[in-house]
């Protein structure tokens, strides 16, 4: 086995990597690093494996953040939210959580799993179950490849602790998910039901800690160089720039338990006297100039600081922003017909069929796993999961 | 112990007492009706202990409806919600459940626990936890006197189960399972913490079933006497009449998981030119004429069929409906201090503190219980309950 222990440094190029993958969702990126960065300064250790190096029978939990992001800046987390929800699932199932790994890659979720994993000294799976993130629970590679739908946990910073121990669709377990968030202010901690390590190998979205670290370290280093981190990030990530330009129009409710809306971007420089409006469920979905379409849910659109190469959230969005929207093509486990029907348009209610932008991205481990790590005696990959001690 | 096993001419009159105890709200008794009586039709028994016979550490479990009674009376229950609720606790707790309460004697409430009962041999304890219906999770004399907030389970028709593990308060209890509520389609089956015999036997409303029995027999025999119900229903009760008249104004809306809204009683006969509002939170919450309040939560408003006694529920209430409004003095536990907190009249908003109406109520057993029911070999009063096999 192969184990990449993370330092602060690689903290900050997985933080920013993963705000651009989040797609102007999936939680405020730097809220989780410096809550990250926390777990390393109280002495604690946050170890990344391989899905390649998870047991077929590990037994893993995907732990990450829901609700509004724009409400989750200002009611932050408390911290053992996630040692919450997967003791609720371990009490219930009688069985220990081997590994930990995010449900989304994108923004603050990216890194939530970590908190956890430092906290409880479980190794964190490179991969997740959407590649970006997504608005909805049902919404994964996971749930799109037949995951249980329970038994899933919902915990808030108060200690207010939910379980679905049945929920009859994906759907349903969203409905109640959902319910559950805005009944705890509109922001909670989740875990959805145990996957074995198998189920990650086949259908986890590999190495997407390893590609967050890189599109990071891509911007850090453009930045060092003082060339351009939007170039640069293109360059990295196989993507098309769709508008570079100024935030001129923005609206943004909350309803539901989710963050809708849309903005405008208007060209400036080479794309003067063009314009692109792009819609909002908590993430930005599809792109738009005039009547045609630039790009498309499950491809990502990200919008970066055109100057710094920071990604900005929908909730930071605001008039005036230098901005460049950027659209990265996505895996190819999104980009099935299967996939398509949970995470193309037409699952948000769009009335057109999926057209890629390029060819899938395919993520590959980052360089930084080490040799066997000997210290730890721990069986990460059992053969048979130990039941609760 | 005292059993009273239950015929299905008991169940006319427990289902009409209870649809007047439900104050308009607690669900249609004539669903619960039908529901139960199934139960014996299909072979199956029903029988009634009181909570004197209760052991102190038997483990009791309250299960009733939660939800919009209009809803309730379109999207009807499959019949096994209560099981799944009790399983699920029983699951959790890892403790067999020895006895089944209703949290609310009101409206088919009264009756749902003997539908699991019936179906698990269980037996249900004649005593209830507000001696009426009341909208809202937190306000039984179970929570107003300490009972724990979790496990609470929440499951609808379709097999979806919710648990709250944790809750901080009873209102953030209510909240969470209100929440579940509405995205099962705002009608579900609930169960809250189970609860040991001393502490029922101390905070129950006692003897609530044998009082529903009373009122519906009572009704009953005024129609077979071809006397006045209204007038039967009054003298057992120690009610006062409080208008006499036809429905001449009725606005109802379904709001947050509630029903909520007003009508208007115009007095006839003798209550000629006089007229009464009734506020609505899914049970009828206050009654005045112009600005003088008649009757006040806790204090029971039961609306009846001036003709036949019959109980009409908040949403079966129409334009042209000829009803006597009826006030009946609450249980003493729902006067005190502590209750009024809960349950008074600025519980729900209201700025005047609670007027009682006459001597509280204190319900009798019915005289139907038997000698000990020595078939049943149950020990239904353990000393120690036992785990689960």
């Amino acid at each position: 086995m192969k184990v990449w222990t993370l330092t602060e440094a690689d903290i900050d190029r997985i933080a920013l990597g993963a705000g651009i993958l989040g797609t102007g969702g999936g939680g405020n990126p730097y809220l989780g690093m410096l809550m990250t960065k926390a777990q390393l300064k109280a002495g604690r250790t946050i170890k990344v494996i391989r899905p390649c190096d998870l047991a077929p029978d590990a037994h893993v939990l995907a732990l990450g953040n829901i609700g509004a992001p724009t409400v989750s800046v200002e009611k932050m987390e408390e911290g053992d939210e996630g040692i919450r929800c997967l003791r609720a699932i371990e009490k219930h199932t009688g069985r220990k959580v081997d590994a930990v790994i995010a449900d989304e890659i994108g923004g603050s979720n990216g890194l939530a799993p970590m908190i956890t994993a430092a906290k409880l000294g479980l190794p964190v799976v490179d991969a997740d179950g959407m590649g970006r993130a997504f608005p909805e629970v049902q919404m994964t590679t996971f749930f799109i490849h037949g995951q249980a739908t329970h038994p899933a946990a919902l915990a808030d910073a108060q200690g207010n602790i939910m379980l679905v121990t049945n929920a009859t669709t994906p759907e349903m377990l969203e409905k109640l998910m959902r319910a559950g968030t805005v009944a705890m202010g509109c922001t909670a901690h989740m875990t959805t039901a145990p996957m074995d390590g198998q189920f990650i190998r086949d259908f986890g979205v590999k190495h997407t800690v390893s590609q967050s670290w890189e599109l990071g370290d891509t911007v850090l280093a453009a930045r060092a160089a003082k060339t351009d981190p939007v170039e640069a990030l293109l360059a990295r990530s196989g993507g098309t720039l769709l508008m570079r330009g100024k935030v001129t129009d923005i609206g943004r409710r909350i309803a539901a338990g989710f963050v809708r809306g849309s903005l405008t971007v208007t060209g400036l420089e080479t794309f003067s006297g063009r314009s692109a409006v792009i819609d909002i469920q908590n993430e930005y979905l599809i792109a738009r100039e005039g009547n045609e379409v630039l790009a498309m849910v499950p491809d990502l659109i990200c919008i970066v600081d055109s100057e710094t190469g920071r990604p900005i959230s929908t909730e930071e969005q605001r008039y005036g922003l230098r901005v460049s929207v950027i659209a990265i093509p996505s895996p190819a486990l999104l980009r099935s017909a299967i996939a398509l029907k949970s995470v193309g348009p037409r699952a948000f209610g769009y009335d057109f069929d999926f057209v890629p932008l390029g060819a899938p991205t395919e993520a590959q481990p980052v360089a930084a796993y080490l040799l066997p790590d000997l210290s730890d005696t721990r069986p990460l990959t059992p053969i048979h999961s130990g039941a609760l001690s």
